[in-house]
């Protein structure tokens, strides 16, 4: 928040979610925050209640990874921006995640959720795919910028913050469904889990990229 | 050249390789660079003819991946370098290429180069091992600086020079060795090229970490 009201101080910003909840999460830290130049709109991406070329700027995040249609999702929104118009969008991909010591029952249980993902309409390895789905829905000037997490033990807030607390525990977090669907055994899965836990070790190294791109409309 | 001339013109390098020949090549590309500071060494990493701590800086690049002692070989540079001395590593980690389109015999046709490269006595998946390397090898101040090679066709020189040119190429190179050993059929690995070759296409994408290592003695 701190930099939404400094930098942006003289943006309106309009922030969606599909989910009432969070926008109601969202829309109180906001009034804590005293910030007055954010709203909320609760609302599906395919169909939002905004005017043709009304923004600046579209920010999306961790959104397309979810979507059946991303490919649609941007065209849409970019009927939203005004000629010349940006978009950004950054989203992960599980398939950059390698890490030291490497381990089949590790890759397994990612593999899990990145299949799980897939058979709920989404895509675990959309990163990679940013730069022909922004050409494809008629964006200008794409950039793609990686943006490289690099974790070993001299970096122990990442070790815990992003190895433990963000990655693995989002693998962790698939267990039931990933054996209910008969992708893997509780066994695999749970040294999978070890697996990962061993690499925010001593020696360890753990490694995972998001994708940072951009457009014009 | 142009680099150790300008930056380095004051200070003497010894540049070691264990092939004769590839020692004899670049000592005429020095004589015709009319470079006067740079001295080489046909030798081997393990029996190096060096005084103890008498080297400023040791520099190793696309070496520790052949070895089957790369430790070892760590250990023994640490000797030649005076205290405080430092040491830059640089190598590749061939789990950390993936792609777009994403293709299973293009992951087979690589997976029989890491294969071909262990059975050698090597790893061609080390980049992710130099933090724990230079560590226990007793270097100080280890800092691993990965640099991501991102590929996308707003970037023709990378898609040339690099996927087809260097990535492909090397796997390409491999396809004899794999077929003879067993660990691939000819349709399949060349299925892999013809895929690895597919993402140099306008919608394509190709991703490759090199790893940077740098520490102290």
């Amino acid at each position: 928040m701190r930099s939404v009201s400094t930098q942006y101080r003289n943006s309106s910003i309009v922030s969606v979610d599909i989910s009432e909840d969070s926008v109601a999460q969202a829309a109180q830290k906001v009034r804590a925050a005293a910030l007055t130049n954010i709203w909320f709109q609760q609302g599906d991406i395919f169909h939002l209640p905004f005017t043709a070329q009304s923004f600046d700027h579209v920010f999306v995040c961790f959104v397309l990874e979810h979507l059946k249609q991303p490919l649609v999702a941007l065209q849409k929104l970019k009927t939203y921006l005004k000629p010349g118009g940006t978009i950004t969008v950054i989203e992960g991909d599980h398939g950059s995640a390698y890490f030291h010591p490497d381990s089949e029952s590790a890759q397994a249980a990612i593999h899990c959720q990145v299949e799980l993902q897939a058979r709920a309409g989404g895509n675990a390895l959309i990163g990679r795919c940013l730069y022909p789905l922004l050409v494809t829905a008629g964006y200008r000037e794409v950039w793609v910028s990686p943006r490289m997490v690099y974790v070993d033990s001299s970096k122990p807030e990442l070790v815990d913050g992003f190895t433990k607390k963000t990655f693995t525990a989002m693998i962790e977090g698939v267990r039931q469904s990933a054996i209910e669907e008969g992708l893997i055994d509780p066994v695999t899965f749970d040294n999978g889990i070890k697996d990962l836990y061993r690499t925010t070790g001593p020696d360890g190294t753990f490694c995972y990229t998001f994708f940072k791109a951009m457009g014009k409309a």
